[in-house]
């Protein structure tokens, strides 16, 4: 990939970093007040203006998602209130909805993940159209260690990958799975032994796909998508479900109690290995 | 797991015993009057007294169905007529029904599965969130042998685990498959070496997931349910299938012969291999 | 298999033959009109022949497909016109109501691949019930290379059986997929490293459901349909866009530079490297 330039419609984002190749748009999250690349307010108040750019964007076939954090594809949602973010306008209902629409986008979504994406980072990729993932990445969903459900369609998207029984599993017990085994699970597409080999296979099918018009990728998207999708409702009811659950007493104790462990999101070595450490909250 | 007792909702069972560790909940079927551990009347009879009791048991969210008999997880239906359960009004829409409420409740319901289970005993397996299994287990839904589909929705269930390919081929065949394949195409969760592997891995999960709120647990199974159950019709309608058929000539035959091979259901060496055995019906 | 002999229900058919042993047809696939077994209006015209056939037929419980070509299963579609079939009414819509007919046969289908199955190919396997495959298989859905979705139900058929996210991967990129990854995510029920050792275990589990009764395969059938099949308008959708994209001046383009790539698929190189060499269009 070479000659990258800022993109005109997505001018003046902050935690999204773009460019192109041809008609690969490469978009690199980048949450610069974080260092596990938390997804903030306004990480999704910028996807959103990406998924609302994107359906108009017909120079487009190819979405890469990438992370810059060094260690990090999304540690999880961002819990702490930000007063520069107070006039954003986000909270589950629009990140689900965000999801949702990556789902229908026109163009191919894919999420090379190169280091752990939990929570509502474990969700986005979800809603990618495919995933690849190399020996640093982590997966998991750990919202019910909180009192919670996967706010933003995850409970709805990981059966169709995985299976009910594996989703009940991942999902009942909030645990880690590895990049291999999430292979082997049909979470991801395929997981690799380094991070130069993913990246290298991720843009060789990234440009194999952008030599097709654009025509037909619309119309294979929308028959698979007719088949496999869960309905906006669907994912809907789970966003209501989480705030329903996030008002609880309890939900605020162990919030609390997550910030703690967390040291606000940005203690690295309990990110890491987030799976495990968030059964702490029940010593 | 320490000090067992038994739980005041489930007094008076002759075929399940109980033990409770905290908020797990052990349930082991043991059918004394089988040395296969036949699923019986009276089997199918306390399960629905336990999965009706089970919605107002709060103080449980986790329950792990096991096997007491050294052998068998449950060698499948028992056949033969009991006087002493004549009085039971228990027949494959009401065990279609038992199996169905399972995959509703509002625990995470996990089988631990350490010798065969098939027939009804696999369509038990399947509807539990859960399964896990030792190298002793062995699946298969031989139904199709006797001139039947199973009748309490193991059709159903199957196909969103495996896929219609393999559900097709073993399902149609009736054959066998052993723990390890069944890992490899998600017919369950995992496959353990050895026994003392098997039940330290799900008493691990149960112990994770039992860590959790109620609420959270609920609310992420309705909604993987809303994904991927199927229908109370559809399994009504398996049911119906399997009481049709059960009302052919043909069939009576093939239970004549069926009893007459297993020695009425006791005959270890047979059932052990019955997915081999079943074909000398066709002898 | 051993004393074989034609059907009469399929007497006259030049493209199909068909042999017997018990209650299993063997339908061995033969367009004698091309050298890499392409799929023509003629084979299309008999299938649809012998799936109206094959409800009243009860004498046959399996249904074998095989293929006559000594290196193919069957490369794709004809794309070329061919004088003597144009007074077949076959198009887009005809071919995907005959696939779909399969999947609602009352027989158990199982196809039998010992070469590459591509485009219209890979679109017949996916209707059949079962498929294995022997190393010398390769499948791929190249449709979207020529500007196109496939156009018979592929792309409805494919998540079933490997999920979302790698129906997404192939679907777009159009590439091929070898047999054994193909049995790794589910997209063969199993793969095998020799010929004789898919033909073996494909006529040994055809001649073990050929045992069983009737009536049973009919009633299991029915129940994974009524859970996996994708419904008609489904597939009729496929062929709605598949026509609707064959008539834009970019297709006839694609498809006039197909033709000189594949020597107007007759080239057998080509065709064997077809995933990669239908790249070439767009050098």
């Amino acid at each position: 990939m070479s000659p990258a330039h800022t993109e005109v419609g997505t001018a003046g984002y902050t935690t999204l970093q773009t460019s192109r190749t041809g008609a690969i748009l490469t978009v690199t999250i980048n949450n610069k007040a974080s260092n596990v690349n938390l997804l903030s307010k306004r990480v999704f108040f910028e996807l959103d203006q990406l998924v609302t750019y994107l359906p108009n964007d017909t120079s487009t076939k190819v979405v890469l998602f990438e992370s810059k954090n060094p260690t990090f594809f999304a540690a999880h949602v961002d819990l702490i209130q930000r007063p520069e973010d107070d006039n954003l306008n986000v909270d589950a209902h629009f990140a689900t909805n965000v999801l949702f629409n990556i789902t229908g986008l026109p163009q191919a979504t894919i999420a090379v993940i190169d280091g752990p994406a939990r929570g509502i980072g474990s969700e986005f990729v979800f809603a990618c159209d495919m995933r690849f993932a190399s020996k640093n990445a982590i997966f998991g969903n750990f919202e019910v260690a909180l009192g919670n459900i996967p706010g933003a369609g995850g409970a709805s998207y990981m059966p169709q990958l995985i299976g009910r029984g594996r989703a009940f599993e991942y999902l009942l017990s909030g645990k880690d799975i590895d990049a291999f085994t999430a292979e082997t699970y049909g979470w991801v597409n395929k997981a690799f032994s380094s991070s130069s080999d993913l990246y290298k296979y991720a843009n060789e099918l990234a440009a194999r796909i952008a030599l097709f018009p654009a025509a037909a990728l619309v119309s294979i998207k929308a028959s698979v998508n007719s088949i496999t999708r869960p309905t906006r409702d669907q994912v809907e009811s789970d966003a209501r479900e989480y705030v329903r659950l996030s008002q609880t007493p309890e939900r605020h104790q162990f919030l609390k109690k997550f910030l703690a462990l967390t040291n606000n999101g940005t203690d690295v070595a309990v990110e890491l290995d987030l799976g495990e450490e968030v059964v702490k909250l029940y010593h």
